[in-house]
């Protein structure tokens, strides 16, 4: 596994270069900060996109859903698509072509498989909900073989894409910075609310760590706790 | 204009039918509450997804890009899937098959045509700066005409599509809910934050009302300011 992917006719980036970015550490960042993605397919020759969560483990990436959903039939052994993409704030700038976004996003080709072996689809279905809420999954009811079934899990090899990532302020020809039109950054970002408890739970069950201190993605981004 | 989008064999919900929406209200509402999208496109037979803004006007979303853009040559009288997809919880259940999230999405299906008509191009870029920030282009340095040549705005009438909605907490099987598992939502939204001006700004110039009070979407699923 090589530290970065290689560049080819489809990652490319055709403009604005130096936004793209080929190394495997970038590309994991953003993945792992926005489970929220977008995948691609083609069926009958017309292109179909699909929200979903995705989840990361090492140089993977998988997605899952309901053995009866289309999308993850369609997108079994054929070509994909996969797009993560944040919003980081809007860029107001002097002009109104030098509005922007800056922004992160990943695009990542190639072909999908499934992943046919119960005890590994165990085991990544493990993984997604751990990866998200550390220790949960070992405290649930245990999933039943038929529910298992009934879920598809896809995967693709992180080989083949690129990030893409607008960071600052606008950036305005030269002249138009006499101009008295208010530039800057409008900032967002993901926050995370108070928890809400089921008003089912039991009286005696506690929030567990989990939930209380939940985040999403690595030490580079951390979402915000409101 | 009729108050909902026909059912069609490809924007039909196969499952979670209770979550899907036709009518214009509620998918014009999650349009308009989110500017990022994804849009989908074939070249080659192979899928492509492209992260951009789109804006919506009546029954007509729009987005735009480089006249050079790959994927907007390729969007261009060809079919696309427009997805906008906005994560608003974690849903934890008490077994690992429930768990969920809480999202409001679109999907929209069609044929995308460029805006040919420079003066058009112009009224609809406007509309643009101005549905996020209102009033905001009137103060700008005009674009140039080489720069609007440059950028290409294409659009999809509303016609064929559907909305899904998946709110509240978890929907456990009856018996687990005697057992002592924290379960839940963790809601997730988007927070505006605080503006950055440009230190490029003259001193002169104050934060316009549309930078001071931005928020995204209509009434019904305001933006929370941090």
């Amino acid at each position: 596994m090589t530290d970065s992917l290689p560049i080819t006719e489809r990652s490319r980036l055709r403009r604005s270069h130096p936004r793209g970015h080929f190394d495997r550490a970038t590309i994991n960042d953003i993945l792992d900060a926005q489970p929220l993605c977008s995948v691609g397919y083609v069926m009958e020759g017309k292109p179909y996109v699909t929200p979903t969560l995705q989840w990361r483990e090492g140089d993977h990436v998988y997605w899952h859903g309901s053995s009866a959903s289309r999308a993850l039939r369609a997108g079994c052994d054929a070509e994909v698509c996969l797009s993560v993409s944040i919003l980081d704030g809007f860029v107001l700038a002097r002009s109104g072509f030098h509005h922007s976004v800056n922004s992160r996003s990943v695009t990542l080709f190639g072909t999908a498989f499934r992943v046919e072996d119960a005890e590994e689809k165990l085991t990544r279905l493990t993984r997604f909900v751990d990866g998200l809420f550390a220790g949960r999954y070992a405290g649930l009811r245990p999933d039943r073989t038929q529910d298992l079934k009934a879920t598809t899990v896809l995967g693709l090899k992180i080989a083949e894409g690129s990030a893409k990532i607008r960071t600052g302020g606008p950036n305005d020809e030269p002249e138009d910075y006499t101009l008295p039109i208010w530039a800057g950054v409008i900032p967002v970002r993901m926050q995370i609310g108070s928890p809400v408890p089921d008003p089912r739970n039991l009286d005696e069950v506690e929030m567990p760590g989990h939930v209380r201190d939940f985040r999403l993605g690595g030490q580079n981004e951390p979402s915000t706790r409101g």
